[in-house]
């Protein structure tokens, strides 16, 4: 096994405050965890490998009917299952970006153009894309973009949606954070729409992840996933999450106003902070910041392993106040 | 999506009784289910990428090195990552066998021969199986092998590894089984060898398997599947599981038993039963059974869709005594 790739080795590291993962920082809801344990005696038997009843909540939730959604052990199994049912030759990629797409891609032998993102612009995804896409079967787009958390502009992505499908390009959009995202929208409709309880739900551990399509590409996605590939837990969990109204209304202006908080906070310390639209933003400064905070204790991510990124940037969630207080006061105590 | 391809539709029908699940009939054990419970805090984290606990008891488990285990989201994704990682051209499967193989093996376009089992042979394995290891890239053998449930002759699977050595061919053995079999034994460190807590420890909801391979294969698999693909909840009731010394030795001698009162019950009801080693029974009589059973709120496995069985052919687990008497106690009702 390599060195962990992404946020949250908390399993390696000593850390008593975990920055390095954009999950809600309300946490997992009570009635998803009492539904997971109310749900522990059903989990000797076989969950539905049609998650019916899953499906039909989420259709609701959405927007859209059952036959448009195909849920995932989380949106990283969804991404290599479409990768698979594509087989693309090559394939379009923002850089930097999360980098399952990339692994996805490289499993299947797939060649891979960068759009590269640039600090001058903000690292906001330019019309300039377009162009990228020629000779191209398959791109992916996360949005708000990862790590620099900013939503790219609506104009854009329907131009690019129309592009795609006069060219037969499978552009899916990953949304994600979108969720947790201040005037954020959606594209499903018009492309195919990967989403995730994961972060807007805080249920990490239970991996819950779906897709938004057309019901091709929902039945050429689903002969790529194996049988029972959602848990009865991530089931139970995921019912339960679309059934505590308010929950992401409430996550969304805690984001807010503790974006800003931090943000400002980040700032004064001397930090460049990159403009970011949801639950986390990215940072730059003097390399070497990471380890004296883990020193104390607290985990952000380095940026390293993001291609066109270095050391002097770091990805930092938007946490509860005290732990975002904490942060400052700390980083305040190491730049001081 | 299509009509359930498996046993275990609970959720389409009105089951009291389902029969046509192959878990232990111990059902989870109570370690398990408290380790999921206590762990449900921390499954909005997420959970370790790398598993290392996991790995760690389920090498010791199973008396080899940690680089040498792989875990996966069930043994079904690790069929469909294992067959990625191969990419075959052309394959050799058993029929009538579990059919995710199958459907891995048609997702990445590969041919498929067919071994077929025969009635008059008692479905069980034969010599000349190795005949067919010409011009295949892989193979997949269950063993014991579903949905007959008798173990294949130790020498004949000792010659399969040698000759799919020979040849390059990457033949990888289900165990997912033996454990809840008498008399077992293991291809580890000869072939690729799939296992499956699912069926073992009763935890079907949970979703966790694994394979124990060289660091090669397992090295091969991994690039093959997406991050995080073992649940905080798969390696909280993996690891308890582990640790419920006994509980597997208890199991064996509870199925044994229940598997001869129900074999000798059937045959007495006039059923053709098939020699079984482990914890399902296949069985031959008048075709329409199971729907009568179902009227009573009985599900057993109809074998319509396993490869070269018809409608006459049922699959029967064995559960627990009450259960099994009542089953025997319908089918008289219905038989008589």
């Amino acid at each position: 096994m390599k060195k962990y790739e992404h946020g949250g080795d908390i399993y390696n590291n000593s850390v008593r405050l975990d920055f390095s993962v954009n999950t809600n920082p309300l946490g997992i809801s009570d009635r998803v965890r009492e539904a997971v344990i109310s749900g522990a005696d059903a989990f000797g038997v076989y969950p539905d490998a049609d998650y019916a009843e899953l499906r039909r909540v989420v259709a609701e939730h959405e927007g859209v009917k059952s036959e448009n959604i195909l849920c995932s052990n989380g949106a990283s199994e969804m991404i290599f299952a479409a990768v698979r049912a594509v087989m693309p030759k090559r394939a379009l990629l923002i850089a930097p970006t999360f980098s399952e797409y990339e692994r996805a891609f490289l499993s299947v032998g797939c060649e891979i153009e960068y759009y590269t993102l640039k600090e001058e612009n903000e690292f906001i995804i330019g019309s300039d894309f377009i162009a990228g896409l020629k000779s191209v079967d398959m791109a992916f787009i996360c949005n708000p973009n990862n790590p620099a958390g900013n939503i790219a502009d609506r104009a854009l992505t329907d131009k690019i949606a129309d592009v795609c499908a006069e060219r037969n390009i499978i552009c899916i959009i990953d949304e994600c954070f979108m969720d947790l995202a201040d005037n954020g929208y959606s594209m499903k409709g018009k492309m195919p729409v990967i989403k995730a309880f994961t972060k807007t739900y805080a249920m990490a551990g239970l991996r819950l992840g779906y897709i938004i399509g057309d019901t091709k590409i929902c039945g050429d996605i689903k002969k790529q996933l194996p049988a029972w590939n959602v848990s009865a837990a991530a089931q139970a969990g995921g019912i339960a999450a679309l059934n505590d109204g308010g929950y992401i209304e409430k996550s969304r202006i805690y984001i807010k106003r503790e974006r800003e908080f931090l943000t400002e906070e980040l700032r004064k310390l001397g930090f460049k902070a990159f403009k970011s639209d949801t639950n986390f933003i990215l940072i730059k400064g003097q390399s070497g910041i990471g380890e004296r905070l883990l020193e104390r204790g607290i985990l952000i991510r380095s940026c390293t392993n993001f291609r066109g990124l270095d050391e002097s940037f770091y990805r930092v969630a938007v946490k509860a106040h005290t732990d975002n207080a904490e942060l400052i006061r700390e980083l305040g105590d190491i730049c001081g």
